[in-house]
């Protein structure tokens, strides 16, 4: 071998000397003007949990400074967990990806993405929906998992559009109590105003319809609610089942694997209750690592599915292998 | 929180109390029978490195059985480090990702995938090359990285149509001197006629157009060649250069990276010169980990591109996070 570090990564002493320059290619074959587009691939992804056919709709990312985003760690400990994992130490893609169902044609989601009130680098789950060969009008069921925009906005339209018309709402009765409750709202500090006025949006034209649901009970055939409280009150994870094949939808216990599931103590500035939140998190996680479960997590990188690993105090994300074939 | 281990995974106390069971939810809404189809999105990823975009397009997988892959391991150690990726221990889906670069229009080809000659869980790649919006008369130049069946034979369909008509094809030279060599395929064992009967079967008609290119050359504008040899006598990776940015090209450098990644010493069968591939693994992916430069690998799981990081006596293979953004 003659390849060195520095004739390879410096690549200087060989750009003198090309095999066919752009120039001589050029005249060796006759070719049409390429039609290829700079579109990313569409953000949809299906696997099966027994006969319950499930599609990842991811709906696109919003950019979150680092500095200021984990309220009980030193900013060098962050960036040295992002750099361990190749991401960027500045500000963090952070990604949405909601869940479809299918059983037997019956369609229900589990949380709608930002709809047209997220970043504008989110927006992307219609489409990616429809690529995915649904239409929103055939959705059964929504099935909400906490109150925060990036869950519910895609629900209601900015200018008031129900998107999903013939669909049953449901939502954990603990969220609906603690969000829908005015006196809570009024007494908020202003900096939560928002996600109280938000809240309302989406939900109070269709306040009487909203069905509202318990913790360990059946939600939608197969998918059991579990509650995972302190990410916000309500806050709720669940076990799909068909069969022996089960699915833990862990929605926000963890925000990016790479930061809290590799350090299940620290605290993103979104969990209303941390030590609560904590608590959480390390029991669902090492319920996972023990039973060897196949998790999905809402803000994991798209698609968003795989397993848990103990790894010294914490845990490892193993992403599932892409698969050709559902 | 009221979970318990038991009443989670189990979930049997709760099929009894659904809360809106099938009959009862579609007495709620009329709903349109869906028309979801259930195919997989199509298995393209587009990235950037500088000003080239870099376009994945998977071509399927290949079940290999684990027993007999590994000639230098012990089945229940390779059967652990496919535990700890949470892969099947019996039969490994293996994965085939060739790239495309688009250069201002430009189209090149590294690599093929296996065309109609593969396993049937194979053959994806015209269909995904064609959705990331392609066309094969368009493609200026082919680049192949060794002449194993899953890199040549997309070149040429069965009924020995060209699928390329206007490209170039470019390949090692020290891969055409021995697949080419009358003499040395006459000497082969029996098991490896078939590999230099399938390089003539895909070579010989376009032997004379067919351009050879030697190791450390700038084989099309940025994209240099680098001698990674033992796999194959000719067995070539590349180095992706535009402005600052760098993508280490790994062709079969290693297989899964689950297990030769992890275990770099380990030698697949498909390995011609087991100490050179091993010596010439060692030595790339130490490159790559100390430079933290970003990697492709044509048989890791799609999209096929991350980075290195040294892990133990090993090494470890961390996905680069999928982006709506290109």
């Amino acid at each position: 071998m003659t390849m060195t570090r520095r004739t390879i990564l410096a690549g200087t002493a060989l750009a003198a000397a090309p095999i066919g320059g752009s120039a001589a290619l050029a005249q060796t074959s006759s070719t049409p003007a390429p039609s290829a587009d700079a579109r990313q691939a569409p953000g949809f992804y299906r696997y099966k949990v027994g006969d319950i056919e499930v599609t990842v709709i991811n709906d696109g990312f919003a950019r979150r400074p680092v500095e200021g985003f984990i309220k009980n760690a030193e900013l060098k400990d962050v960036q040295a967990a992002l750099q361990d994992a190749f991401l960027p130490t500045d500000s963090l893609p952070l990604t949405f990806n909601t869940l479809v169902l299918n059983q037997g044609g019956k369609i229900t989601l589990i949380d709608t993405g930002n709809g047209d009130s997220g970043a504008p680098t989110s927006g992307r789950w219609m489409a990616n929906f429809r690529a995915a060969g649904f239409d929103p009008a055939q959705v059964h069921t929504v099935v909400i998992s906490h109150f925060h925009g990036d869950h519910i906005n895609g629900l209601r339209l900015k200018d008031g559009t129900a998107v999903f018309p013939n669909a049953e709402v449901m939502v954990p009765e603990a969220e609906w109590a603690f969000w829908m409750d005015d006196a809570r709202m009024n007494q908020a500090p202003e900096g939560m105003k928002g996600a109280f006025q938000g809240a309302r949006r989406v939900f109070s034209p269709i306040a009487n319809n909203v069905k509202r649901y318990e913790m360990d009970k059946e939600v939608v055939p197969g998918l059991t609610s579990i509650a995972a409280p302190g990410h916000t009150p309500g806050h709720t994870a669940y076990m799909l089942s068909s069969g022996q094949a089960k699915l833990m939808i862990m929605s926000d216990v963890t925000n990016h694997p790479a930061l809290f599931v590799r350090n299940p103590d620290w605290s993103a500035v979104f969990d209303m209750d941390a030590d609560q939140a904590r608590a959480t998190r390390r029991k669902m996680l090492d319920m996972a690592a023990s039973e060897r479960a196949q998790v999905a997590f809402y803000h994991a990188p798209f698609p968003a599915t795989g397993h848990i690993a103990k790894d010294g105090n914490g845990f490892r994300f193993v992403p599932v292998q892409w698969s050709a074939a559902v």
